[in-house]
């Protein structure tokens, strides 16, 4: 006998992951039979025609190729040379080897010393993992909280699906707390106090909260008080905090910026709230999404539980080199005065200036199409629009009928979390400008005939 | 309330991983104090002198910048420069996007022609899932198989640790079959139908089969019978089976091959028998573990079995682009009469027959210690010795005593399974050829002292 769907666990039948869902699948379908598909479904800029940064490239080729940096020339400037050469002493045998577990030592040192810079708090880089994306640090954090099948994390609705996922395979429940889509999506302690009491009517034992800042899919951020508010929540309830900060550098509105859960957390002098937080070269302006780099960070955890990290990380043995060379580049960037400032500095005042427009575009057109709104964008790669639909219909309907009529790859608000009776679609704001009004203009045509 | 160890999963508490554990803790602590620690535990050839193959590593720097693709230098041969091309082409974005949540099409289509090619057999792309090192596909397998709690997988004893701390993880339960010492660590049938039979008992659902060839830790090779011989027992139960090859270019003795399990499934026109292999870019001569490249392949699998696996694989997105790129020359090398093949195969013999050197230097050396006796290596990196104790002390203590002694950091045989009453310790055979003779002296010396 072949292994069939009934020796399946039910806990992976039931795991969900809408980014890369049915409507996907059909995309590439249509794709392969020749037609044009716009990808406006997952945040993968490299994709959509956003170049790398020249500065990681360039280190990244030296690193690869260490023959190079007995001799480089010209073409590499001299900062990127020593960071290569830095990278190669601090990680003792280069890319080539498993490194510790937790990552290169050198690395997680430059991530602290980051995390002080950005926060003017302690770091310490033994509480630092280097890890393969955001993700797989997410997974590490939801492994250690979910213990039984009574084990809930609050996780915010939308929410981007690998939270939904992954407590599914891992067989815990999801206790969805709802944001305020009236309100740009601000996130409430009523809403979360509503969450939390339901959860424990249901006989779910809360483990901890999950929050999205900047917003996926929501493109909302969150200032000091909210953040001090979740804090003060967690604490009161005794839960453990997931923060996941990998759209901190995509904010776009004049006067927003990025707070991070850490220093809230160090401020307040909390020391019985456990925290992690994620970051990723995935997203921001180094859009490194093939790289798989990124990292989480603890705080106040107990020396065995982080044992038990070191643990779990050390039997798929360590985060992959290269990624770990992003993540370097990533928190010691070229400062200025450095040789490849000017450079470095252009490339990302580009992008994140690139990504400002096409969210602000993106906005306006679709609240001119009737039975479309959406919130501003204030961070993050997408808009969660709300769209009204004929009865009957559900959002799936809708993104797969304009799939199939106009080849844009949308994702269904189902697949992140919506309040009952309401539809919305998930969109990058990552297409080049030039087909951000294409789309927008393809939507209209079709929700006009839709409707 | 901080998270606490109370708060953890009984399954994670239960893990173990002994290839990075106490030892290995304490070596490093060594370490830190100055002390000079000879690193055996591990195959990880890169920290031990081992030099990376120049045309992986030419292609590589290529990829990463592109820029240099556009006007490479005599530096890259004519055959490093094309391989980049035809992988940028290949993965339309090169190694900064995300891929297929299976890796990019056209690495998995070399995998299929090398599989091809070494097999005789035919192979579809589509079975082929690219992953972070071998590690993360055999998890993926063993997250499809097991169920429930009462779910078994049948493992070899001695086995790699990674399969007892995933099946743990899981919450499955291992059933160890042993292997024979005596005869060169032969696998049998009638160990087996024992362990079967044994589990049975338990109340134990088998549900697979898992063969490491080349062995890990024993060094021993399967041939075709041995091969059909499990095909036959895991059709005849119903099983499926993971063939874990990562050291398919790992074999030193003269007469000995390495055969595929796809081959011989294949051979024998079973259609009832799923079938996961395993193969990664950090073993065999390339020895690239930091690049975390790999790839898993599956025969006889339903296509519903499949859709399970790809949703899986893409809650984390897909596996790392460098490590595709490792991949893609894993199963692409340079051929004879490309520019590079002189120097490609130069480099290969080189590695190789020093690893043959050292297995054999190693063997011979271990074998004069009395009450030391260990097989000989016929293929993969490690020898697997037994050692015989005075009365109340364990291979632990031993292995501890010895790093304390000598700075030689060993796993105990405890970590990968030995029968009751016996001790063993695994050692890998990459330290240069003068520190083996060192190793052995050392051994040699401490044994003494300590019988």
């Amino acid at each position: 006998m072949p292994l069939t769907i009934a020796d399946i666990g039910a806990a992976i039948l039931k795991t969900e992951y809408a980014v890369r869902g049915p409507i996907v699948a059909r995309a590439q379908e249509l794709e392969r039979q020749g037609r044009t598909v716009i990808y406006c479904n997952i945040g993968n800029p490299q994709a959509l025609e956003q170049k790398p940064l020249t500065y990681l490239r360039q280190v990244l080729s030296l690193v690869s190729w260490p023959e190079l940096l007995a001799n480089p020339d010209a073409r590499w400037p001299e900062d990127a040379v020593s960071a290569a050469r830095a990278f190669i002493a601090g990680s003792k045998h280069g890319i080539g080897a498993y490194s510790e577990s937790k990552g290169v030592r050198f690395v997680r040192e430059a991530v602290a010393d980051f995390i002080r810079a950005r926060d003017g708090i302690q770091a310490d880089p033994e509480a630092i993992y280097l890890t393969d994306g955001a993700s797989k640090g997410v997974q590490t954090a939801l492994r250690m909280l979910i213990a039984g099948p009574q084990d809930g994390i609050m996780v915010p609705i939308p929410q981007y699906p690998l939270y939904s996922a992954t407590i599914t395979l891992y067989g815990g429940r999801m206790a969805g707390y709802y944001l305020d889509e009236a309100n740009g999506w601000k996130l409430s302690r009523v809403e979360l106090e509503k969450a939390y009491e339901k959860a424990g009517s249901e006989g779910t034992r809360i483990k901890a909260i999950c929050v999205i800042n900047p917003g996926n899919p929501t493109g909302s951020v969150l200032d000091h008080d909210n953040i001090a508010m979740v804090l003060a929540f967690a604490r009161e309830k005794g839960l453990s905090v997931l923060a996941d900060e990998v759209y901190q550098e995509n904010i776009y509105r004049e006067g927003e910026s990025f707070v991070s859960f850490a220093r809230v957390l160090e401020e307040s002098g909390y020391k019985d709230v456990s925290l992690f937080s994620f970051h990723s070269c995935s997203k921001g302006f180094m859009g490194e999404c093939g790289l798989r780099g990124g990292y989480m960070e603890i705080r106040n955890l107990p020396a065995e539980v982080v044992a038990q990290i070191t643990k779990l990380q050390s039997v798929s043995l360590c985060s992959n080199l290269p990624g770990q060379v992003a993540t370097y580049v990533l928190v010691r960037p070229p400062l200025a005065g450095e040789p490849s400032y000017a450079l470095y500095a252009k490339e990302r005042d580009g992008i994140l200036g690139e990504l400002r427009s096409r969210a602000a575009l993106l906005v306006e057109g679709l609240n001119r199409i009737p039975g479309i709104s959406t919130a501003a964008i204030t961070g993050a790669m997408y808009a969660f629009p709300k769209v009204t639909l004929p009865a009957g219909k559900t959002d799936e309907d809708w993104c797969m009928a304009l799939l199939e009529a106009t080849g844009i790859c949308l994702v269904p608000g189902t697949g992140f979390g919506q309040r009952p009776g309401t539809a919305h679609f998930r969109t990058t704001i990552l297409p080049p400008t030039s087909r951000i009004k294409e789309v927008v203009k393809l939507i209209a045509d079709f929700q006009e005939k839709y409707r």
